[in-house]
């Protein structure tokens, strides 16, 4: 029922991907119940391998998280939701409302590690296929162990949802220099370097690798991936609108412009971002859809939550969890280089700012 | 002497901007005597307000922060510094080594405020102009007070190099709600509200205002800036790229590129940042203009440095420095608002970021 547009575009997307999957992969539709049965009454081969279940009420777009819980029982969101926790489900796919989305996740399935709530990840696009980009959701506070558990859930995302067998892993930083960047980031990058937890991690990278393809799974706080992410949609809109006003100035521009046109298109489609984002670090497989869904969006985010389903995702993310512990251990200490410490605090930190 | 071209770009840019500056601006040129006066040889009525002041050495584009304080002394970016410290000169502008330029002015200005190191200003192109973006730099650990500085120096520097009376500031955050963020940008909040310091203080904004032109000077900390603008950089280039791909890729789009180019390089020409960014905080006006200055490049830079110089840039810092203790201090504590804290602590902070 969720999203801007709610049956008229999900039941399609349903339908669309039902084509293609596998015959033993089964829907349940939660929703209102004679809405969803008149829109698939065209559709009975379709309707066999999908159960409707009757939800009286829904989470409005708008509606506050806290309300959403308050009184969320009974809603299509909610039931969606419980039917993974009741193992009715594998996963669940929404386009409503996402604050709601992950407040009642969150309450109904409880958190696999000790997150404050649901890491949320970004898929950027990048000349060679998609890197997947964590925390971009509100994970704000986030020590080391933090960094790390969200290394480990976006190897095990980037591999089940991209087929990558051993997906590269890096830290977000300011330099690529082992003295760079604060404790946390030093720390989380002491603790991956050891190599006790298995992901193939290579080291610190910067904010313009985000979309340059050469590592698979980019980790960061959710203070800095959602204002990074941010800012390249601020930045990509601000393209295009320049983009669109240099090319409507002048006769010549505006022919350039028309005969260009179908390139453009694809240049823009080729920006757009995957639809969906899995809510990371729950007891089960969430993905939240954006709102403005085409159909063809919803039916790839359904793509993508049977991959998550069918692969070893969540027994993955367990097995280098348990390493956690023993991998966030003390070290012995290491052998200090003898540094002209002002100079360096100084000036190395600052260097790649501008050169 | 510094910068990928040394004298061949600075000499003309010197030459290019004394043509509009007024009579009394001068010159002082640090480096190799020959060389310079060779240069300014076709040129008698510039080289009149220009003056030679011989430097055996330089300091090379790559070297170490830490090596160029060292051997730093009597090269031509020290002594270029040092005639500001002795009141020879009121601005400093240099296109070499950025990290080495960092640390020798922090060496001989010392910091104003109570800085690590000079904070570093992005200027990013917007629909409406400028925004000044601080602190690109390398102050990695920023607490409320250092980003109230950043907001202070920031604004004196908007209004000094765009003649904004009354430049608006914001904070960068993860959403504009108040409860929003962590700690640090919390109390930055309270203390800038309050309006003890005398700035046009707008609230939060998110990553995507950084291009948007609403806001004149959006303040965060060194890590997030750093990040962030590297990241936009990364997405501008890929952008570029693909959409070259896509206008190269068939004959009607070659032809369509050919008659549009006019207009798209004007678009190429409009996303380059300006080539200057003071370093910020330091007792004295220095400017880094970009390794790969052009003429025109480093002769804006000039100009910039002029615009400070002549401004009340230092004074107005300070004036407003001197308010930071008394706006530093404890408020009477507000009100408590009855909230539902497990809710809104979910899914609050996570709203906003698909929907």
């Amino acid at each position: 029922m969720g999203g801007d547009h709610g049956p008229p575009v999900v039941i399609p997307a349903v339908l669309r991907a039902i084509a293609t999957l596998p015959e033993n992969v089964r829907f349940l539709l939660h929703g209102d119940e004679p809405t969803l049965a008149a829109a698939l009454a065209k559709h009975p081969d379709a309707a066999r391998r999908m159960e409707i279940r009757h939800s009286e009420r829904v989470i409005a777009m708008d509606e506050k998280p806290a309300q959403a819980l308050r009184r969320g029982k009974g809603t299509s969101m909610w039931n969606a939701v419980e039917a993974i926790r009741e193992g009715q489900a594998h996963a669940a796919v929404s386009a409503g409302n996402t604050g709601a989305l992950m407040a009642i996740s969150k309450l109904i399935l409880r958190m696999a590690a000790d997150l404050e709530r649901p890491a949320l990840v970004a898929s950027m696009p990048t000349p060679r296929g998609v890197t997947t980009f964590l925390d971009v959701g509100a994970n704000v506070d986030c020590d080391a162990e933090r960094l790390v558990e969200f290394a480990i859930m976006g190897e095990a995302f980037h591999r089940a949802a991209h087929g990558v067998p051993k997906p590269t892993v890096a830290l977000l930083n300011v330099g690529s220099e082992e003295m760079k960047g604060h404790e946390e980031v030093r720390e989380a990058h002491r603790i991956l370097r050891e190599g006790k937890i298995d992901l193939d991690y290579r080291g610190f990278v910067e904010g313009d690798d985000i979309t340059h393809g050469v590592i698979d799974v980019i980790v960061t706080d959710g203070f800095t991936g959602n204002v990074a992410l941010k800012s390249m949609e601020g930045a990509a809109r601000f393209m295009l609108d320049e983009l669109r006003q240099a090319l409507g100035s002048g006769q010549l521009a505006k022919l350039g412009y028309l005969l260009a046109r179908p390139a453009l298109r694809t240049f823009r489609d080729r920006l757009s971002p995957p639809p969906a984002a899995p809510l990371l670090g729950l007891n089960g497989i969430v993905l939240k859809c954006h709102g403005g869904a085409t159909e063809l969006d919803f039916a790839m985010s359904i793509q993508v939550a049977v991959d998550l389903a069918r692969s070893d995702f969540t027994a993955e993310i367990e097995r280098n969890m348990r390493r956690l512990p023993d991998a966030l251990a003390e070290p012995a200490p290491e052998p200090v280089e003898v540094v002209a410490p002002v100079a360096s605090a100084d000036g190395d930190a600052a260097q790649g700012v501008q050169e």
